[in-house]
């Protein structure tokens, strides 16, 4: 069972005009378009009245070397000027780090239009040019009430809360 | 571009006793496990103190056909006494229908418990014996404050609290 390969296609890609670098500086994410291969543009049928999808990405810049890492320190953080010398060396399933071994994203980000088979959207944290590979609509069944995370989680949202304020939190922790 | 192949390889495989006739129609989920290959096991360090998962999982008993659908009724909701004839047909993107071109689903799950490389979990709606793309864990960043869906799917979810209560609401919107 081990070597099972399992073959996915993009739907789509994601696109805008600012480099990897500024995207990876970017607390907040980045506008862009999602845009989507018009062989499935049908399946974007009443996409439009939800605020925020989540987008299901294949990050194709990361290379072998970095499908084999399976613990991290927090160093995205790091880079946007968060403390991270006493969080715990974390695994990477315990994490949002792009590195791992399949390297997929889940990136919610805000809908903000639709035209034809092009998403309008804001807070993205993906590169110019990442396969999309599924997108799905964020609605009650996303949203956890109640949920706890241990406490060197806590300290990370606590950290990135103070530094860039509450409008923008969902980006790397 | 359109015909890139990206290849996965599973991270581990879900166990439990249930056969998908029982899974399927249970709005609640079931309890389970998740078994990690031993080899990826290092990775889900300080995950435990997680309260939810996100189980990023390959629906391999989604067949060809099934992969050519882009528009869908809830049919899924109507198996468990949904009302669902006065709701839009809508999009595979709008939904969270197995069927779509990259069978991916993204399932919150209660963390009850670690073991080793076990991942004793509960409100699984996954069926034994599918494979795993991924874990995340359900953190700050994956809560949006403030969305907002359109009226079909507000009608939706109002129809499940109706029936199943606030328990279990993260099936099959």
């Amino acid at each position: 069972m081990e070597a099972l390969e399992l073959i996915l296609r993009p739907i789509g890609y994601v696109r805008h005009d600012y480099d990897d670098e500024y995207v990876r500086k970017s607390p907040c994410g980045v506008d862009g378009v999602i845009e989507i291969l018009p062989e499935y543009a049908e399946g974007l049928r009443e996409l439009d009245g939800f605020s925020h999808i989540i987008v299901v990405a294949y990050l194709h810049k990361v290379d072998e070397r970095g499908r084999r890492v399976l613990k991290i320190r927090h160093r995205g953080l790091a880079n946007i000027g968060i403390k991270i010398d006493d969080i715990p060396e974390v695994g990477v399933f315990a994490s949002d780090s792009p590195h791992r071994p399949n390297p997929i994203a889940l990136s919610i980000v805000r809908l903000v239009s639709i035209d034809m088979n092009k998403l309008y959207v804001s807070g993205l944290d993906l590169f110019s040019g990442t396969p999309v590979l599924d997108i799905k609509p964020y609605d009650a069944g996303r949203s956890v009430k109640g949920y706890s995370v241990p406490w060197w989680s806590k300290v990370l949202e606590e950290r990135v809360r103070e530094k860039f304020g509450d409008l923008c939190l969902p980006r790397g922790l």
